[in-house]
């Protein structure tokens, strides 16, 4: 008899692990309802056409492929099995699973362009695979969570954006975080502004170890990739920045005088900002990051990412603005802003920080427990009454020893168990008992809907 | 640039499907935890030695498999190449995509068991994929919403089936349609007391033609399928049977007095109805259906099917008690109950009969609308309040003609708009306007909250 296992990389939720994720699913879905976002979803498989090529010889590599139905070997010959795996892969397998949610997004966009209403916001809460080697934290299957809005450039989507991260955070009780936001005309102009124009990825790369290894080695680190002595040197200004924003803006704007993309840049900063205090916000837990960079190849405008203080797991979210979402489709000029939720993450931090109200992963309330066939039958006679007030409730359904009933609500985490007894039934109520006090009162079915709803 | 589709079979959900599909599914989930169900997620990856084996030969070939990741040819020589796909498959797949929720909780249940407290109920709402040939109605990746409960005999459980059903068939708001209930017990006991023992599986598949070609032709394709016609003039007494349950009941008990199991199983269908009738509840919607079989092999007990009236979709849920859920994992006596709601098939009913509430599909509630840079100022002022008070709002994100704007809300269904423009903001006001009614009026902030929240 073989044992069972479940692939490399790939988990099972069961009963606590759900009720918590989808407590984090809920407060994100209704904080993305409450701005106007609409759900879609799209199919897991995808042809292998809309994948391939979106996301670099890596994750081309990355991506689950589906082997063709029926006879797969058909049009493959022995010197393709010669030629090896990469030159036969296009005739045993044209689907894959998806890799992401943004080129599914993308496709969806064009194939339905014509029916949507711009400027559109969508939602997608769905899992993605990848072929990663699985580590700690790196699973092959996890859900992706985007909210991304396209068809418009206007600002106010991105100071929006700021808002659902903050609104988020604060139900799910996150109080030490930073929205880290930058601009990616910023970091052009800063490449252009120390005279290597063009380098924003390598200086960006450098810079980000600033924390880590100190503004001396970044420098030779820069040296090394190819920056002059002179721009390391014209970059030093920008390392000594304090913690205002309004201070660091002003510190920029002089850096970037002579960069139009970078005034653009900063311009558009200041008017995410001055959205945000039009909307009576501050800029709580906002943090203006030079040298954020993120998938810089992707972003034209803003950038986003979102850590956790205090916490093993650092980034629980990003995005950014783009400009061209489905030009490899035929579609160009869809720009957009979007951003996602790392749940896994966020599941992680909230375990760590204990931070999951005790209500989130509640299932049943009430079991009703009885000693004999009588009890049954009274235990019986009573649920309609629960269930419609809205109560969850069960029934132990086998006739069975008392403890062993007690011993199901305490494994289940029912808060109360309803014990139906001789007296109880003469009395025409209920012993209800708080499991985790120990109190115990006799009420009828009246003072237990009023107790329990 | 290529033009991008969707595989065949597949499907997106755009943002009215997707809240349809919702409300459907909220109705379902709400209703299951009502009863005490928990929720699990099982990875869409499954090891092919989990799922091959277990649907049949039809089954395995319509599992879609993952190529393996890397050199998937490495270990394919060119004598397999001869021998062709169906001994070639082991060497470059060991993943497929899984076909029901079914196994997959069975081996949830068996890599679980020291941690399960039983019995344990369990729903699952997950897409499953089959390479089945895509028509009208079939898709070869769709939703399937499991409850089974396990670990438990008792007909408590079915009887909360029946309940479970009614009560997500109630909030949907239908009214015309049978839960047809039958026992597996009582169709072995038939074919024993017509003589021909272990042969009720051709004996439904026959009879279950009954309404459309008639007795007469039942009786033909019975003999042809080699049952004596002795045993098809003994059948005759359950070709007319009426309506009423409890005279069924009766003309089976004297029909199946010699058969032990077939006494069983109209015990156990007896005793599932007294459950009932001790929960206060009546048999509305319970049709017991004689010969109402359902994938025969795999059912031992109770057997379900719900069958909605008057629309072109006939069966959208169904299920039944099983015996051995895990046996093929090495773990026997796992006994249970389960059935599922066919998701697609209910919407497509739902759309059919016009059942869909319109705030099913309802999103936004609010669209802030302005002619100027004032009014878009003014209605970003707004926005936090109304948000805060939960109001589904919206700015229109980019200054444009007043028109395009209200098209906007007209396309995204928004119901109302509140119109920011000089006068309102004199007066610190909305100009509510209903887009359906057309009625406008002029409210002040906590006015509005009141008319919307």
């Amino acid at each position: 008899m073989q044992k069972p296992s479940l692939p490399k990389g790939t988990r099972d939720f069961g009963p606590v692990q759900m009720a918590r994720r989808t407590y984090i699913l809920d407060t994100i879905k209704e904080t993305f309802q409450l701005f106007g976002y609409q759900q879609i979803e799209t199919p897991a498989m995808e042809n292998l056409s809309t994948l391939t090529g979106k996301y670099g010889d890596e994750g081309d590599q990355l991506l689950f492929k589906i082997l063709n139905s029926g006879d797969f070997l058909k049009d493959v010959s022995s010197e393709d099995l010669e030629k090896g795996s990469g030159a036969t892969l296009s005739k045993v397998s044209e689907k894959g699973l998806r890799y992401d949610l943004t080129v599914p997004f993308a496709r969806y966009v064009v194939m339905n362009r014509n029916e949507l209403t711009f400027p559109f916001k969508r939602y997608q809460i769905q899992p993605v695979w990848r072929a990663d080697r699985p580590q700690k934290g790196r699973y092959r299957e996890f859900y992706q969570c985007d909210a991304d809005v396209v068809g418009t450039d206007s600002l106010v989507c991105e100071a929006e954006i700021v808002l659902m991260i903050r609104r988020v955070f604060d139900r799910l009780g996150l109080k030490d975080y930073s929205i880290k936001i930058n601009n990616r005309k910023i970091l052009t102009g800063i490449a252009e502004a120390i005279g290597e124009a063009g380098k924003e990825g390598p200086l960006c790369v450098a810079i980000d170890k600033l924390d880590k290894i100190g503004w001396e080695k970044v420098q030779e680190e820069l040296i090394q990739r190819g920056f002059s002595q002179d721009s390391t040197v014209k970059l030093q200004p920008l390392v000594e920045l304090g913690n205002d924003i309004f201070q660091k803006l002003e510190t920029l704007k002089s850096f970037l005088k002579d960069s139009e993309v970078g005034q653009k840049g900063i311009a558009e900063l200041e008017e995410v900002f001055e959205i945000l205090s039009k909307m009576g916000e501050n800029l709580d837990f906002v943090d203006f990051d030079v040298m954020l960079a993120r998938g810089l190849s992707y972003y034209t405008g803003a950038i986003f990412e979102v850590k956790v203080h205090g916490v093993s797991i650092g980034s629980v979210s990003g995005g950014g603005r783009y400009d061209n979402l489905t030009g490899v489709f035929g579609l160009p000029g869809v720009s957009g802003v979007g951003f996602s939720f790392g749940v896994d993450r966020i599941y992680d931090v909230l375990d760590e920080l204990k931070l999951f109200p005790a209500e989130s992963q509640r299932g049943t309330q009430l079991l009703l427990v009885y000693f004999d066939a009588s009890g049954k039958d009274y235990a019986l006679s009573l649920l309609a009454s629960l269930r419609k007030a809205g109560i969850k409730t069960e029934i132990y359904p086998d006739e069975a020893k008392i403890k062993k009933q007690l011993e199901f609500a305490t494994k289940k985490e029912i808060p109360f168990v309803g014990i139906c007894g001789d007296q109880e039934i003469k009395d025409q109520v209920l012993a209800l008992k708080n499991l985790s006090t120990g109190e115990q009162e006799q009420l009828n079915l009246p003072e237990i809907l009023k107790r329990l709803t």
